[in-house]
């Protein structure tokens, strides 16, 4: 039982500076938002917690816990369970928390993940869930303002947000023309007109016919080019198998089309306008994220000001910290359980 | 009827420096490849020809032509005709001049290329050719001594030259797995034994099983990553439609993998080196490189140390110059059809 800190990580760390992390787009005209240059060169000191006293602590000094789901709540494979996680949520409720979701994961709609979250043993409300399609559609919606035709390139969960905030969207599944090197073949392909926006996500049925389709709207200056995220490139599902997402699919369009998207998911900074937006009395003084990646969970966090958890129960180790110096955690702790105290 | 120097052009480039350039692999032991850090400083003119006697003073200054072919000898659209360049081709084969054909296009095998020169009003022998998907066939048996499965991303042109080299391939076409998002079903994927390279061209099959199942075999280290060509990224063929290429392919590859493969192509040396195995008497000296663009053409010749000659019916005009301070032709010509004087 015992708390230390970590500077000795950063000994060769003067500032925690956040240059290199690319700027915020959309969240000029939002009050509440207001980074000095001061607060982000300090330097900040990350507390492994192994001691159930500085949990209490912890917990009295944030009301709302904003929680990443793969790796956090149950592993990174999507399928097997972190112990106690359930418990924490419960325990957190009763100490009068708000407990929000937040996640980069485009296969799901926000209404899917309720049903996740029962099959592992808790519920939450709709609204309490922030995914990157939910987020992808808000934004595209109203903050693009797009009226027009969407070119998706993404899952079904991404087709029921997009559906919901009403956008006129098409390109789902697999690609309905048959593919061909042949420049006559091309240009007779299938091209809606009034396309507005090209949207990534995690698209099983990627495709070269896609990528053309994708590089030839986005040849048009006007048409929006927007990604779920960008960080989470591929995942090991074995050891000898790499599953690409959507990070890795997104680049061969950035490199056909010579332009780069804006992205909605974590480290970047959408998602907490969306948070402000419909729980507008959150207080970010008082807010924790907690997740398991240093390069999309903590760096969010950092980007948008907030303190943060990182814990070991999925991307990162201990001694990945080092490689990341510009996502510090205020704190450190094995897992997400811990936040429930016997 | 004037030729005047271009080094107005340069007048910010104090030495034309090779750096950024990635550094060859495949060279070392060949005798005849000497750089010198000397030379690679050198400053060099560009000199705009326009005048006949100046065309007449190059050709009795060179034995070889390596001809680049897309933008060269035909439109990049791979359709329209250069006027002149047949008659430049049979002038230079009557002033005894070797002419050798060397193109990054990897949809077609070199035997394919002869009906295509004959089309255009020409003939060539086969091994005259120096195409990608022979130099990486040849590159996969001969140099990296491949006896196992290579996994291939590309077009039938690509299948039949590793058929010609005796090579074990697969993968050609549409991926025949179902596509899907679950990890049971990817762990369940078509995966064959003694893969020892991934062979990425042209592909427009390209699909996401096809970027997992690369990224998967891709994990055992030695296992070889090949590329036929990274520069030509996409290609323009409409106001609003945009080709995606080999090089944009790639990159969902190497985002997935976290490796880079090794370039075949153009502006990398490896065609040199084949054409210096099959023709050992070329001297480098009297060699003269004939190609449209800068970033693949004239940065080889510049990479393997042989004079080159900008023409201007391809991918780069005169003013695109300024823009490649590492890519500086001895020459620039309007056309190829230039070489044949009245």
């Amino acid at each position: 039982m015992f708390s230390y800190t970590l500077r000795a990580l950063y000994r060769n760390i003067n500032t925690c500076s956040l240059s290199g992390i690319k700027s915020r787009n959309f969240s000029r005209n939002i009050p509440w938002r207001n980074y000095g240059s001061a607060h982000l060169s300090r330097e900040k000191e990350t507390k492994a917690v192994t001691d159930s006293s500085k949990v209490k602590e912890i917990i009295d000094s944030y009301d709302t816990y904003l929680l990443d789901m793969d790796g956090t709540l149950w592993g990174t494979d999507h399928y097997s369970s972190i112990p106690g996680t359930p418990k924490a949520i419960e325990f957190l409720r009763k100490q009068g928390k708000e407990i929000l979701f937040v996640t980069n994961n485009s296969f799901h709609s926000n209404s899917h993940y309720l049903n996740k979250f029962k099959s592992q043993g808790f519920e939450a409300e709709e609204d309490h869930v922030f995914g990157v399609a939910y987020a992808a559609a808000l934004y595209l919606k109203e903050m693009l303002n797009v009226t027009g035709q969407v070119y998706v390139l993404g899952t079904h969960g991404m087709e029921d947000e997009l559906n919901k905030f009403g956008l006129q969207h098409f390109g789902f599944g697999p690609d309905p023309d048959v593919s061909s090197l042949l420049v006559e073949n091309l240009l007779n392909m299938e091209f809606r007109e009034n396309v507005q926006a090209v949207l990534m996500g995690f698209d099983k049925d990627f495709h070269y016919n896609k990528i053309y389709k994708a590089a030839s709207y986005l040849m048009d200056p006007n048409c929006h080019f927007v990604a779920t995220n960008d960080v989470e490139i591929a995942v090991k599902i074995a050891p000898n198998r790499m599953q690409p997402t959507t990070g890795s699919l997104i680049q061969s369009v950035v490199a056909a089309s010579k332009r780069k998207p804006t992205v909605v998911g974590k480290p970047h900074t959408l998602m907490f306008d969306c948070i402000m937006e419909k729980f507008p009395k959150t207080n970010p003084k008082r807010t924790l994220f907690v997740g398991d990646s240093l390069k999309a969970d903590i760096r969010f966090a950092n980007n948008v000001d907030i303190d943060s958890v990182l814990v070991l129960t999925g991307a990162n180790t201990m001694k990945d910290l080092k490689d990341y110096p510009d996502a510090i955690p205020n704190f450190v702790m094995s897992s997400f359980a811990e936040f429930c105290i016997p």
